[in-house]
């Protein structure tokens, strides 16, 4: 079997240790005499597990007492919902919201249904290449919240630093680099981030948020859309999706385990990135990144070929030599290295060597 | 390693070849160089996926090209308000809801969020021990739609036929006892079914409905809450939860390939519980069926002995013979066993052997 390199933009790779466990606790779950399908969600044992995951999650991420940690359904997309249903809907105020690429293009729509929002920048006119600095957003002191996506996975883009007053309460949508790097979770009343870039498989969503904000009054909700519901059955309200939370928790497990903290885990993040975006730099335009320097992911660099034959012979090439997941996404075409926190820095040195040596081989025919 | 039987009353125990199965996909998908939870939600692999668990459901099911099939996040608790919210959000009729027993006592709220709700029948007077005759319904020809769940898991109460008035929409919560039986959708407007008892793993709900219902005029909802979103995109407008989905699908070739139809699960599911009512019944009240005789489940055996004492020790001694999952919902105490359709003949054998002789043991210290 050859080895296989996975970069695919997500449902992404997850750590060979943990596919291996969970492997064998669909078998027989470590410390139960069933298999991990067949565990009732109201065990001594599934408790653990979700106690465990709750556990590592406050300790890579430094959280105090004061926030809630809860282990949804419906991906970010419901989150999408959610906020606004908790921190818009009835009010007059205006919640503010960040334009800066595909999904935070998708988290507008739904909170409009629940009340008035506002578009504080928009990347539209730069084809959604660059990320605004601060001066370039008008925050508002009087919005219900403010709303932004931490890491833009279809474009490539990152912003490196918290955005937003410290007078707002800050959302942020984390699902794609929540724990690749450190972050101030503290400056933040709600962080959401789905399960299937960093911390397991699709099908759970990881949801941080401050529980001071489910004091407030409020007419009901749908139970399974009200988060105090989730909290005071401490995330088991409902049947929860036992296998992706026992998934998540390896992996948090694993964070600890084998990389330590996630300074660690940021520095081998970063020099994952800078390992490709270098020979992207230097590769004479014959690879093009599609954000502009300052905006650059450390999680999904976006690159296109100088033409749609290149691309193709480029993608068909990788794969044939084991690197998978590398077209672009379906909306933006091109090339897109996903470089999650189970990538190995040996799957980018591979990654590297073939545009390299696709570049020599290639330069010559298409060079402009 | 002992011989382990789970009557678990969800999540369940699934068929050894499909945990096998499953098991092995973690590491490498079956025609695929990746592991189950690398690959892409949008990839050709997937799409096969779940069109065989679409193929595989309407050949069981009998289903006409008239109704949508739907794999969605949420289980039946979400059901329960996306059901309204298509149905009952602003109109001015009533919804005709039966309060059987615990599960449906959770759909009544959620549906009355979203409009008028009348309860046709409450078995509250009867402790839940039993289940409605025709005449005890009060249908209106009015309702918006018909409500009923199919099968109490809690209680072990199930409709042995379909309820309801054939000129009103008809749903049902089938979310215990769905495949284990033929069942004529076409009677139905939807049918929905969490997949934790006899489909595969907690995460995903199926959804079944009739695809006329999708066109009628109506005011926008969030995206993850309407069929029509799910519909339109084939069961993947967003990451939907591959690794339950995929689970699913090998239980639907099981059925096929090692059951063959849904006619013969039923007739192994009424073997089986037959052996076990028919101990109970047989046992001079040592054991106790909740569910009067015309009411009972062919899913869920709910059962008491004499005392606390008594049943302590049973499902101490169950334990320690293998035999897991027994004890009664929190609800209600006393003990369970889920007759679900991975469940063998022989695990129930080896349950009706254990009650045989702990009675025999036990008689005489307790006699009335």
């Amino acid at each position: 079997m050859t080895a296989v390199h996975n970069f695919s933009g997500g449902p992404g790779a997850l750590p060979e240790v943990v596919i291996e466990e969970a492997s064998q606790a669909l078998r027989r779950a470590p410390g139960s005499e069933l298999g991990l399908l067949g565990i009732s969600h109201r065990s001594d044992w599934f408790r653990e597990v979700l106690d465990e995951a709750e556990r590592n999650t406050r300790r890579l991420l430094g959280l105090s007492a004061d926030y809630a940690v809860l282990f949804l359904q419906g991906g970010g997309t419901l989150q999408f919902s959610m906020v606004p249903m908790l921190l818009l809907r009835g009010t007059t105020r205006t919640a503010d919201y960040v334009h800066s690429g595909y999904w935070s293009a998708k988290s507008i729509p739904e909170a409009r249904l629940e009340g008035r929002v506002r578009v504080v920048w928009s990347g539209a006119d730069s084809g959604f290449a660059r990320l605004p600095g601060d001066d370039e957003l008008e925050l508002s002191a009087e919005a219900a919240y403010f709303h932004y996506v931490s890491n833009e996975t279809v474009e490539g883009l990152q912003f490196q630093r918290v955005l937003g007053r410290e007078d707002v309460l800050r959302v942020c949508d984390m699902s794609s680099d929540i724990m690749s790097r450190p972050v101030a979770i503290e400056r933040f009343a709600i962080v959401y981030a789905h399960a299937q870039k960093n911390l397991g498989p699709s099908g759970v969503t990881l949801v941080i948020l401050k529980k001071a904000l489910l004091e407030a009054e409020q007419s009901p909700l749908p139970s399974m859309l009200d988060y105090r519901q989730h909290f005071e059955h401490g995330s088991i309200f409902n049947t929860p999706p036992v296998f992706a939370i026992y998934v998540t928790m390896l992996v948090t497990r694993w964070l600890l385990e084998e990389i330590g903290d996630l300074a660690r885990m940021d520095a081998i993040n970063r020099e994952k990135a800078a390992a490709l975006y270098q020979l992207i730099d230097q590769s004479d335009g014959f690879y093009r990144a599609h954000a502009e320097a300052g905006s650059r992911s450390l999680m999904n660099v976006v690159f296109a070929l100088k033409t749609p034959e290149l691309e193709r012979a480029f993608l068909a090439e990788a794969l044939r030599a084991g690197l998978h997941g590398l077209p672009g996404h379906r909306s933006l075409g091109g090339a897109r290295a996903s470089l999650y926190n189970a990538v190995s820095l040996e799957s980018v040195h591979r990654l590297c060597e073939l545009m390299h040596d696709f570049h020599k081989r290639n330069a010559r025919a298409f060079s402009p």
